[in-house]
């Protein structure tokens, strides 16, 4: 191998296919960067064998030659390296040689950098994804279904599944449920496939955060595709590949309320923010957690007390108020998570009363584009 | 006490006192924040015993009026609870209330905290200074003084007095050196004081560290006051105190090399970036060696290699050479350390050969205006 590249594309390539890569692998192999030229173009390749991600770098783009090449071939690069020298490099343009032994030259104006190359021919393969159908969703719904959803996982490996987010597709809607059994964040959107397509996967909860971070806010559609325990999504110049967890992911559906004694309508904003401020005080205890109490002139009180540092209350007006009196305490954390993904929306908390789980939806919403959040109340006495 | 202040200076107040205070501190009251109430305004301290540090609010700032003062007090305050809470607060302004048994009532819009308060009595009075003769020092001159000499401070206990830069004031310049024996950093300015002036203290790095920044890129004079083993800085609404070291500073002036074999004159920059580079490589070994090696034809090639990793080369043209070739390997870190107080100057580098120490001056300076940097190099051979 051996080629003249622009060093910003190589860079941003660099960064994307680095954040598949753990330091903790088990893999030698896996702890580099597979660069492989061939003629369309420079493939960079990183995986922790749980994610991997591909990016592209074609030979030409708008005019401009991005890569001038003088023989094609493959090399392994140490990741943990490579990014940092390319990123500090003098030059506009990087030239890389592969020499005898995999070593690996990478010159730049002045400087010049030898590095211990591995085969690329041990490098593992990427997953076969076949033909299976695509479904097609614009980046910035398919952010919003991530951030809207991924944060409600499971951390602890108790129940491996609840570790990943449950998508179902059927009758032309997909569904993103995320549950670690005491809170589940729920989203729906509405997909252009035929009826018929369907499956019931779960994704980690990880990989979903790490092509958040790939995914740009554009209308920009990208293609997914499930097959073989993988699923690949298909963006700009990038594949990201994960694989799916086994084991089946618990029904849902029946752990939503279907009626409720108190609804109260409230602007998600202002009620994040007092039970932010309530927060700073109950942080330090266990389940930080925060009362809720309706008073009699139907408003509703945020309080939170810590015998060491003291206590703290605020009143909030809400939008409306229906049904019985509440008194209910949460974890603040979840009750914070949960209300981030309404933005300034208005929302509809319906309470079963104290001892049961409430559920957060959107005043208004769209039919068959739903948003829902449930969270399970703490008892204190 | 019982005031209403504005929520924007009382924050900036809180975070220049929070420096001071320590989490690990053996002294109780001292993780809370004292605030005064007097009818000059309010005074804010935090401290760890060896910093303290004073922030003041006037009652009235350009005709706007900062404090309404209802009752003049003084209470101590939680400073991990209290700064994050008046951030948060939703109001412009703030209510600050102490009641009964030191509870004090924060308000601001609809949002109410109590916290449980210390009794200001029982807080630790800050050092008398007297009146000890007042050095005035330009905030940016200050600020360069300290970023030039303080980084090379001893980051180990083992000579105390080494964690210390030594300050000297006689014949109307200041001298400020730090050494952590592995090398030196001299800084030497003009100084408008009576030539008589003069005092040589050792003065905590970490002080110097803190009290910049607070330091503002200004030219507005500081004040520093020597006394009592104190020093104290009056930079604009805030006095900064800090304890002296005690025991002798070594004599440093011997260890200055009086002659050379050979001068380089370089450009600071291209040398560090070169080096920055080099050190890639080199940053996972001990003492992060870089060859530096002169060539036939008068240029300079810094080189570094990792036997697991590879290696790496970079000739770079100097201004001048004069004098022997030369071969020395130094400490990477250490380098980029001294190059960084040089800037965008050209440098002049003083070698002795490979086995003695090198200094670092500009190429260009004022007479008594003087930067020095000095770096004992690795033997590697």
């Amino acid at each position: 191998m051996k080629i003249t590249i622009k060093r910003d594309y190589l860079i941003q390539a660099l960064n994307e296919v680095t954040r598949a890569i753990s330091s903790r692998t088990a893999i030698p192999i896996l702890t580099g960067i597979k660069l492989t030229i061939n003629d369309e173009g420079a493939i960079l390749t990183g995986s922790d064998s749980d994610i991997s991600i591909e990016a592209f770098i074609p030979l030409e783009k708008d005019d401009e030659q991005l890569i001038t090449v003088e023989k094609y071939g493959s090399i392994v690069l140490p990741s943990r390296y490579v990014t940092d020298i390319v990123k500090r490099l003098p030059n506009d343009e990087v030239s890389i040689e592969v020499t005898e032994g995999f070593q690996t030259l990478i010159t730049s104006g002045t400087a010049s950098f030898t590095l211990n190359g591995l085969d690329a021919n041990d490098y593992p393969q990427l997953p076969e994804i076949g033909n299976a159908p695509t479904l097609k969703i614009p980046a910035d719904m398919l952010k919003n279904l991530i951030r809207q959803t991924a944060f409600a996982v499971s951390t602890v490996e108790v129940r491996p599944v609840l570790t990943g987010v449950n998508w179902i597709l059927k009758e032309g809607t997909l569904l993103s449920i995320a549950t670690d059994s005491h809170r589940l964040a729920l989203r729906k959107i509405n997909v252009d496939l035929p009826e018929e397509a369907k499956f019931n996967i779960v994704i980690p909860g990880k990989s979903l955060t790490e092509l958040n971070k790939i995914l740009d806010d554009t209308t920009e559609k990208v293609e997914v595709v499930v097959n073989n325990n993988q699923i690949l999504f298909k963006v700009t110049d990038v594949l990201f590949y994960s694989r799916l967890l086994e084991g089946n992911y618990p029904d849902t559906t029946r752990l939503i309320p279907t009626s409720n004694t108190t609804t109260v309508a409230i602007a998600a904003k202002s009620l994040l923010q007092a039970i932010d401020r309530a927060s700073l005080l109950a942080r330090d205890n266990r389940n930080n957690v925060i009362k809720l109490v309706s008073t009699d002139n139907k408003e509703i009180e945020i309080s939170s007390n810590s015998p060491e540092v003291g206590n703290v209350s605020e009143d909030l007006i809400p939008v409306s108020f229906e049904g019985e009196s509440i008194l209910i305490s949460f974890n603040g954390k979840y009750m914070i998570d949960a209300l981030r993904v309404f933005e300034n929306q208005d929302v509809k908390i319906e309470f079963s009363g104290s001892m049961h789980q409430f559920v957060i939806r959107p005043v208004d919403h769209e039919e068959g584009n739903d948003i829902l959040q449930l969270i399970t109340p703490v008892r204190t006495f």
